[in-house]
């Protein structure tokens, strides 16, 4: 199924250098700066129990795309908010086979075929004939030691692996990897949304899980900026390196102490107004640059994305099912706040991410090639993909540079598909690198090092690891 | 001039399997799901009047680019609201064929080379030089059989046409078709815009004439609704399969009862508020979802055009000249009211299209690749062009894959130009899925198998047809 | 350094059209309709003090992508608000060389490279290695005469170059050009900004100049539009023949005659109200291009930059200092007024730029591809760039052909760049117009006449020159 030169240049002279600059980068060590897998999985090291928990149900990608098409959630096995689920795995993976073909075309389909190839050796394309026959081999290997959460890590050559952890936890399967004895890297990341965003299901709650983990009183905003500091610091102490902040959009706000101390206290008092949610979290951004001034933590912000768009599959089955929608979003007057006070800032890294493309080259590498704090993380979520990426290289290198950039992050949920994700965004770098030594606007010798720098160095630097 | 390789990628290797890909689907009917042909010359059959009169007159597309060259309309002939037209229709083919160049790089000249050739025989390019001797040869094929409205149908493998009609029309153009024994299909498609719009030129009377069609009483909400419901259920018995919404924005609304009976009520006085017109435009889309819901009609929605942005042009020359200007369209938050409401149902379709192609991948292909009722519409007016169709697919495949789309739309009032923007799409199709297998991103066999998907298989299921 | 074939395509049946069409334009005259260079320069004709104050000091594309990577601006030499510079030219230049390779994959490094080899003779690509050898060999040539401004400007084969030159500028250094028996063509333009934005540093002071350049009373409405009439002719007299227009929105307005004088009572005498100055400018807008339709002089706009972004370095450095940054742009509702009144006018010619790409299909083309007097712009600023003018032309062609463009701008303040950035340009317009004629979509004959027509046909008649 996988041909040598996927996402190469047809174009021959193109292919030449891209096949040889794959080479020189394709064994380099996979650094995973941002993602979501779990720790438990390292700390515990328990077989996956299933193909279809394995490969669908955890991936949005996957079964979007199938509901899309008419396919109820409840028959592929989606765990729903008021009862368990109830679907046989192979009857699952069955409607998964059937509908394979709606994934031409698409990123799913690459990731996958290279899971089933390199991980599993099938080389015949699913099938609604060859179901069974993968499904059984598949449940075969999960039960090998081969297949064991941390012998996948060492055999996709794992350099680091970062999570994404909410402001409060105990970071207890982190430290049980720690004193495993495991040398596997495995680094907490501080998301504090829940802690931020008032809109947030369990907000109140969330904020007394805060004051508890710091032992700080969070009913003032001393107290709890106070606790925040106090988490990060032992964020840091566990191995983070970086925050990440999910935010509906970019709005920073540099507010004076005492508008911001009483807006903490409305919202902290449940007598939030209309407009005083948005402009706290905008606050936040700010009160979080100058942390990362004081700490050095990398601070990520993801904006843009409508969340839980869709009510009825929000009701029935929660958050993350497929139902988060990009819209467009403005960075150049909402992060003014934030940046005209910490933007200079020797010690301080903010990396910006986007689902809105039209901002790459309108407003993110202007930005990035002109503040130092500020760099382009990698094309996010819809956007990592071979199209997306390219338009990525396309629309911020003439404007940032590759060096205001910081290399790929997978920011999967799915383990297996970490090594088929870097193996994409390393092809189509090597493709656009290529296609730029073709048309003899980068020297060859630069290439090489561009690409190396892209896949191992940049993201060692902005992430400090 | 129409070389059997145009718009095929250049690079060897992709052209040879486009090459094949486009032979599979060449010859395939076509199916024309979307359009603004008139039903009267298939129901008369007559000859087209002249060349000025098939090709430039009727095509706002030819007319606004000489136009912005400095051709007075009046000199083209186009007819002007206080009076008719008197230009020589020989003198207007002068002044295109000296102008020609001017489509240099535009989709109209390949239609215009397209037809010139496959149906006149013309291959020496139009210029000055040879303005009369294409004029005279047109006319003369003009007279015979061959060029009848119905004969062109047939010739052009045509399987079924659809046409774009008002809320209140008597359909009686479509019946005589029906009731002549000629075994063509053209179907219509209900367009309320007219009655939904109350800044329409002739709101008020549209109301009456829609109550008079439908034989109810539109005073009141309740009455209106009727007949719409009525008029909708005439439609579908006539062959109809689908509706069209062509507004300025995409803004749905779900407003109480009570609220929309009142706000129908100052429409339909004549006391609308500022903001009324808008508001009840948005609740009208959410209507229609849900009689589309029970009636079965395939829903599509056109919005972000400004209309008649040119007050001179607009004022001698009335609607549809060529001063309609897109603009920034946002679907988000707009369609949401509806979305939250039928967007889950099995019994919906809901075709979007854009004139803002930044909400191809932000907005609509994760919209599509999630609501099993939304379908994206192919790229439409400004961008029904080979580089439009290219970004489209680069866009919107990686999110919402080619089963989430529904084949092609000609969209056209120039019957002549059918088969030649069906030829480009088909192409251009084919040089998107060809560079998808050269680079290895897609086997070959399933390339035919998209390939005659995207032709005829994906309209005739979207548009039921 | 230089190869041939950069920026051709890779693919070798474009590449043989790409060469044969450049062939035929690389040697035409240079056009610069629009720019940024000195006018003293040509009038006293001194030579150039060293490379880091002829390449780095003046060019915002070098000193903010070092900025951007930690480079204090201090230690490159720029000039502070508050005292002079101290930087040794040599030590500028030595950390530039180091950080030469930021500029992989940039226009800047394309621009920088064909200076090097065309005018230094320098092929080894800039490094630390070589940074001395490169300075002393810069800095020995700029003392001959070969590299005197006028020396350059004939062996550019500068046809004719426009200067950007305030309202009340005495033009005294274009006066003594045309006196001094010298032939290049140096033209002024007429830029306002500076008396129109009224938060622009100085305003009421340049109000004054205004006025007495004029020889006008500006305290009232009526003498402030005579003063500015009056020195739009005394730059026509001096050879002017275009306006530009450097707002922050395309904003257009179109006030009674009461509200215009009160408003400019409001804004002259200090007492502004909120929105006053955003209006003010809006209605100067559609002021000049009345004014254009009587003088003929073309009216260029250059909206959507937020100037001195980073307050910092604005306070420590001044304007323009690669601290603007883009923002979304829109077109159609703002330039409605101005367009409705005068936008059908024969003796208008109105050129669109923009820094907000999206607008390239959905706004700009459309308004170009219909209105008679509107023409597009080159991409500009961040996208004068090989990527950036690609997309231009994939973008705006299919809609407003070549004839509604208006030929290349090399807006630079780098008199060294302007036949390296012209050379870029005319290399990849062969190369779009090759893709073209290698899909077979324009004949080749065709490209040979729009290659030429590009290069300096459409900037000629564009700008009247």
């Amino acid at each position: 199924m996988l041909d040598p030169n996927r996402l190469f240049p047809a174009e021959s002279a193109a292919r030449r250098i891209c096949t040889k600059l794959f080479e020189s980068i394709r064994d380099l060590p996979i650094i995973s700066p941002h993602g979501h897998t779990e720790p438990r999985w390292f700390a515990e090291n328990k077989p996956f129990p299933n193909p279809a928990a394995l490969f669908i149900q955890p991936d949005h990608y996957i079964f979007r795309m199938l509901y899309s098409q008419g396919v109820p959630l409840e028959a592929l096995g989606i765990p729903r908010v008021d009862d368990g689920q109830g679907a046989d795995p192979r009857e699952v993976w069955r409607i998964f086979a059937r509908n394979y073909y709606l994934f031409r075309g698409t990123p799913t389909r690459l990731w996958l075929d290279y899971s089933f190839e390199t991980l599993f050796g099938l080389t015949e394309r699913l099938s609604p004939s060859n179901a069974d026959e993968y499904y059984d081999l598949i449940q075969k290997k999960l039960d090998t030691p081969e297949f064991l959460p941390r012998a996948l890590f060492e055999r996709f050559k794992i350099e680091v692996l970062a999570t994404t952890d909410p402001a409060y936890d105990s970071l207890e399967w982190h430290k049980q990897i720690q004193s495993s004895g495991w040398k596997g890297r495995v680094l907490p990341t501080f998301r504090p949304d829940a802690v931020i965003d008032a809109d947030f299901h369990g907000f109140h709650e969330n904020l007394q899980k805060l004051g508890q983990a710091a032992g700080e009183d969070v009913s003032s905003w001393n107290g709890y900026l106070k606790a925040l500091r106090n988490r990060r610091a032992y964020f840091k102490q566990n191995g983070a390196t970086a925050t990440d902040h999910g935010h509906l959009t970019a709005q920073t706000a540099d507010l004076s102490l005492p508008d911001a101390e009483q807006l903490y206290e409305r919202i902290y008092s449940g007598n939030a107004q209309p407009g005083d949610a948005e402009i706290f979290q905008a606050q936040m951004l700010t009160e979080f640059a100058g942390m990362s001034v004081e700490d050095g933590l990398v601070m990520q912000i993801h904006p843009g994305s409508v969340r839980n768009y869709n009510p009825k599959v929000y009701e029935k089955f929660g958050r993350d099912k497929g139902a988060d929608i990009p819209s467009a979003t403005e960075y150049v007057r909402a992060l003014r706040p934030l940046l005209s006070k910490y933007g200079n800032e020797r010690n301080f890294t903010l990396i910006l991410f986007t689902l809105d493309e039209t901002t790459y080259s309108r407003e993110l590498a202007p930005l990035a090639g002109h503040f130092p704090s500020v760099k382009l993380g990698p094309p996010w979520w819809f956007h990592d993909s071979p199209e997306g990426m390219m338009r990525f290289r396309e629309m911020a290198t003439e404007t940032a540079g590759f060096y205001n950039t910081v290399g790929f992050n997978d920011d999967t949920r799915a383990l297996l598909s970490i090594p088929a994700r870097h193996d994409v965004a390393r092809r189509v770098d090597c493709a656009f690198l290529a296609r730029l030594v073709a048309e003899h606007r980068l020297d060859e010798d630069e290439a090489f090092e561009v690409a190396r720098d892209l896949t191992v160095n940049l993201v060692r630097k902005a992430y400090k690891l």
